[in-house]
């Protein structure tokens, strides 16, 4: 990792997850990951990878995602717009990127976070 | 790591975990963590850390545990009896670190996990 690299931070977008009305089109998890990509590619946050997965088993809580990175704990939200919610994950992600375990004061959480918070997991200390 | 020697695997307990009834004793989180800890005293899981934590935030479904290993998908469950279950995560985990990646087939899982399956999060693919 070149010196002044931010640690990777990667943000996991379920695909599979079905919304209410949802037809034959893409599904809200396929909506929701294009239109992450598109305000990243106008406001790219450094250092974010941002992965499409097929089920994070929160099927009862559409859309979801998943950021982790290396010595940070992993946050997992549920309860997102497909449509809306793009501006406000990626500026969770951007506070949670800014820290060093991953843990944003809970004050300074977007709102959707703060209600959609599914698990977290601890960073794995290593054996 | 030595050759042979099973990856470790970590197991998660969230200890702040409160159930109906919890009164001024400890938290069911604590018992939770209490009779695992005396089942692998009983019977070991080869390669198996537990790890107590403050709060997974899935508040809503106590108890709640997690289980982590390299290269390994990342499960959250929930729903659990702090008395009775030990057993069964113990089952679980034990198939669980059987496999090189986590993945348990869906039938195979005890019925717990199945039910109690709060979000599984990908192994992180090295930067």
């Amino acid at each position: 990792m070149p010196e002044g690299q931010p640690e990777p931070v990667v943000l996991y977008v379920c695909t599979t997850c079905r919304a209410e009305g949802d037809g034959d089109g893409p599904r809200a998890g396929a909506r929701l990951l294009a239109s992450i990509e598109k305000a990243l590619a106008e406001t790219p946050v450094p250092g974010l990878r941002v992965e499409p997965v097929e089920c994070l088993s929160v099927c009862k809580r559409p859309c979801t995602v998943a950021v982790a990175g290396a010595d940070r704990w992993t946050y997992v939200y549920g309860d997102l717009d497909p449509e809306a919610s793009a501006p406000t994950i990626i500026e969770g992600i951007r506070l949670y990127a800014g820290t060093a375990d991953g843990l944003v004061p809970w004050r300074a959480r977007p709102e959707a976070f703060r209600k959609g918070v599914i698990a977290r997991i601890p960073p794995r200390a290593s054996a």
